[in-house]
């Protein structure tokens, strides 16, 4: 006996995968992996010894389900500097990782049948979040004549009835596009027009590579933003991440979190307080450059190879290529990439349907060194594929 | 815009109480807490120790989605060491706290229209969680008469059409009562012939005042059971917990957790591995035995003061009072109580309708002293009520 829903609640492939190359390295085999959304540094120095620091103060009781007041106040502040916005501290929700965020948004607004908007290619996790409260994803097939993004014109003609929200995420994932500046304020005009909100994801934000980086919420405070300490800031195991939301939706958003999780973890919280510490972000500047490093060689390396990509990622660590000079079939390819070849690869099919089969993300999450090896494996594979 | 259900997801009315009590004591009041649903004491010094030595080593990336394997087996040891039942480690799905256990649970069971039958007094967040995704909460009231606990015989006059689940908690929140465990067979028993499945709640399994407990494990491996390293162990701040489900669920909970909430925090099940260590295992005993003289402390202190309490409470550190001696308006009591008295008690309708009114919580999470000082206060008061 089962609820309905988990026959739409689909896993990823990736994990699958993951486990296949686990077994493989643990009979002996060298795997480079491409397909962990997870960056491989270790978080930071600072941030690290401040939760050391905070288990050893005793620091193990519940804080209150919003979030500690002080870590609001040092979101809300870092907007101020890094973005010259005014967000109030009473408005940002701390949350378990950008999922709780996602989960807390989906659950305020998401009834049985309510349509929310997104692309496809897409974050895997989103259609189930909406599907996992009797909701609809609305799925909006995007490619690289738009940026894959949505736009104002696209949430005019998908836009149903039922429709509710559209969700966007700049940078994205698979493909690192962004949302042009001009276009998200047309794209949230579009969306108050239907009468719906928007929810943008910027959990990769400060990973950019050309533009410096905005927020949507210069545009207005009447939309949703969720981020996270997981990607930029090199916290993904400890689980916390935030959401900005309307003033007005935030009782009901702490009556949730106080019935789905309590709180966030607290040694987290106490960690990630310094995580806008001076050095802490220089560290993370550093990595956000050998990020761009290992994109700078890779995604070459790979057209090279015959790889066609045409989202040239402008944040996230992500590169999104059509692999159909190779395979009509990402899945059976990325199997045999790891199986022959030894190295594991994201098949499109993680993404959503559109195109899926004919694409597969590469994630330069590991060293260059790695990425060479990768390289050189995958053209030895492909001009003698067994 | 808002979801239809957050009309029915009520906040715990604790937690403005709590708020307040902040409030006074930040004015200077003093408050004595016999509110909060959360031990006094830190985590113990050898989980915390394993915490920090988990950071130092760096092990801050994403776990599997059901955990740590080392993890999970622990947890099926200590089933053997503890209850003398063979689990296997396979079943045991880690969890970032019981919150992340009991949505696994509904998002896996409760479809639009499900019921699932619960207590009334029960945890405030289990009909939430119900209602969260479409289900019905059907609500059994109890009372002394059936100690506080479902039963075969009210879960065959309960049981409705669209039933898939009963919810039991033992010992219980608010009343520390225990299901004996010849009940506990029967209750199963009466719940597979109806064809639904008996979730079990066990959070507070080891902090027992008189018989030992058991786990409703025992009896099968067609349940589920919630556990949690809060309570017992004092782990609140961490957030993790655990499921044990039949094996033919898990797949489908690996899936669910992947997309709920990618996986628990990592320190935690780090820090969580040194909890069956004899070192914490003595210090938890100690503890236990601490909550016991608080208990056989306020109890008889409790009933001197007028207040019935007809739950003599076997487990957990709760105390579920009558009184109507007093007040036909157990929240306004408590405001009464908190502004006037300086004692902070939660009131029946956090758990509930039935009898609501009439009954309020005391917590012995705090020192004896305090425990003293609270009864004092309230002496004073109910002589000379303002």
């Amino acid at each position: 006996m089962s609820a309905r829903r988990l026959r739409s609640i689909t896993p990823f492939q990736v994990m699958a995968l993951l486990a296949r190359a686990r077994q493989l390295e643990s009979e002996g085999r060298s795997i480079v992996h491409l397909e962990i959304g997870e960056p491989d540094f270790e978080t930071p120095a600072g941030i690290t010894a401040a939760g050391v620091a905070a288990l050893q103060a005793g620091r193990t009781h519940y804080t209150p389900a919003l979030g500690l007041a002080a870590l609001r106040q040092a979101i809300a502040d870092d907007y101020r500097r890094r973005f010259g916005v005014e967000i109030s501290a009473q408005r940002i929700v701390i949350t378990p990782g950008a999922s709780g965020a996602l989960q807390l948004l989906t659950a305020a607004l998401v009834d049985a049948g309510s349509g929310v908007l997104m692309t496809d290619p897409g974050y895997p996790c989103n259609p189930n979040f909406v599907r996992l409260y009797g909701g609809v994803p609305v799925i909006v097939p995007v490619d690289a004549r738009h940026n894959y993004q949505l736009d104002a014109d696209r949430v005019r003609t998908h836009w149903t009835a039922g429709s509710v929200a559209a969700l966007i995420a700049s940078p994205s994932n698979p493909t690192g596009s962004l949302l042009p500046r001009a276009e998200m304020a047309a794209l949230l005009e579009a969306v108050r027009e239907r009468g719906g909100v928007l929810l943008v994801d910027e959990i990769y934000q400060n990973l950019y590579y050309r533009d410096r980086p905005y927020t949507a919420l210069e545009f207005g405070d009447d939309l949703f933003v969720i981020n996270s300490f997981s990607k930029y800031f090199g916290m993904t195991g400890w689980r916390l991440g935030w959401l900005v939301a309307p003033a007005d939706y935030v009782q009901s958003l702490d009556t949730l979190a106080q019935n789905l999780f309590l709180a966030a973890p607290t040694v987290a919280q106490y960690a990630a307080l310094a995580a806008f510490d001076p050095q802490t972000q220089a560290e993370l500047e550093r990595r956000r450059v050998e990020f761009q490093r290992r994109r700078d060689y890779l995604l070459p390396a790979l057209r090279a190879l015959g790889f066609v990509i045409d989202a040239e990622p402008q944040g996230a660590f992500y590169l999104y290529a059509d692999c159909s000079r190779f395979t009509d079939d990402s899945h059976a390819f990325c199997r045999q990439l790891l199986e022959t070849a030894g190295v594991a690869v994201t098949p499109g099919t993680d993404f959503g349907m559109h195109a899926a089969k004919r694409h597969v993300r590469f994630a330069y999450t590991t060293s260059l060194s790695q990425l060479e090896l990768g390289v050189q494996r995958l053209a030895d594979f492909l001009q003698h594929p067994q």
